[in-house]
């Protein structure tokens, strides 16, 4: 890749080629210029989530504009590990942790579902694409998870594609430990997701409708109660660590 | 254990056997009078770090003053693993984040380690104890995390017990997956830590100096750049999946 030095990635929505000048939107233009402070000349990274990384001069900034000239690829794209998060939402600040943490270790789904006990009814999704946004940014990914609207469990179950194993984070009842589980599933690999649920848990009808379905692995994480963002996270890095990306480290920084 | 049901768990500093009457402090008390509304008669669950689990019955409650009457053992004292969390200080929420969810995931000492990078220069131990105090009531367990002073790095490694291994969660250079390395490690057991430094990550002259010592083995946590909390976060998770005690799941809760 290109080692010229940037001073920030952003993400944007147009194509990216060699010579393509690309104006931005007013809340990028005032980050840059008046957040960041940048001036003409100044080096970017940029992504679109399906070319690539590329780098991009500024071209010319002013008040609430900015015009960037795109020059060479600094990394081709690649796909992010197929994992998805299904989690009920939490409170304000818990959410957005767990939509930032979930997009820094890697996941390519956030998929919020109301559960019995979940008592949080309304989710911003143009916030936590928000949120997603600047954690891909930020945690050099190329592309951004995919944030689903809020859907309940019973549709969600019904609409489930069931070579997805779905690994259940429960509190309590038979449940496996993750690396136990996780060990079992290497042997026979496919795309998985992981659930948590409200801070108040599932409820027992919940457990037991889970529990029947053939692509559902209840999985403990351990002898603590877990908060249900801690648990979010740590059932993720368990899913990355063991079974998804984490073996690799990029060539740029080893 | 005892099944009785109660209300929640409170830290206490008092010795706890049956028959025994405590006083709470104002804060205590006005927690359960005036957040919990709280009447006399109710169970609470009350740990010190030394005997276990009692259930205790509110005797009388008013502004600003509570007496217990302590029953029955609910769980006996079990200690946590043996795993010290050694973290730059980073800004307010996330330190607090990183306290929280490090005594969730069951670490038994909590110590700032000042960098080069590190531009934090306070940090507020007694709050960083009253987070921890906060999260182990939640989470059920029986101690609390030792807070420590923050120490500089070249402290921290003079005085290192050399029988502990550090592992070093480096952004870059030669590391190996964490899976990997604890599945070495597992081999030839011992205490653990782990190590994560500041935003800005650690100076090339620390990551060599870090290198030579023969306790540090440096770890890789995936292909992104992750988050200060989200590196402490994951590297604990991967800790206690793979080498603590998330094999096990208390009694109570099978």
């Amino acid at each position: 890749m290109s080692s010229e030095k940037i001073a920030t990635r952003l993400y944007i929505e147009q194509d990216l080629r060699a010579g393509a000048t690309i104006g931005l939107d007013h809340s990028q233009a005032h980050f840059l210029r008046s957040v960041l402070r940048l001036e003409a000349g100044v080096s970017l990274g940029v992504f679109n989530g399906r070319d690539g990384e590329w780098r991009a001069e500024i071209e010319a900034i002013g008040k609430g504009w900015v015009s960037l000239l795109v020059h060479e690829q600094r990394r081709p794209q690649e796909r992010s590990q197929d994992l998805w998060l299904v989690f009920a939402p939490v409170k304000r600040a818990r959410i957005d942790f767990i939509a930032e943490k979930a997009t820094e270790l890697g996941v390519s789904r956030l998929q919020p579902v109301l559960t019995r006990y979940t008592d949080v009814s309304r989710v911003n999704c143009d916030r936590l694409a928000a949120t997603t946004k600047e954690a891909a940014e930020q945690c050099e990914r190329l592309d951004l998870p995919d944030v689903r609207e809020p859907i309940t469990l019973p549709r969600l179950l019904e609409t489930w594609p069931s070579e997805r194993r779905l690994l259940l984070c429960a509190e309590a009842g038979d449940a496996t430990p993750i690396t136990e589980a996780l060990q079992k599933i290497a042997g026979a690999p496919g795309p998985l997701a992981a659930m948590t649920g409200p801070e108040g848990g599932f409820a027992p009808t919940e457990l037991d409708a889970l529990m029947q379905l053939p692509f559902v692995t209840p999985v403990s994480l351990g002898p603590r109660i877990l908060r249900a963002d801690t648990a979010a996270l740590a059932a993720l890095t368990c899913c990355q660590s063991m079974l998804g990306d984490w073996k690799r480290r990029p060539a740029f920084r080893t």
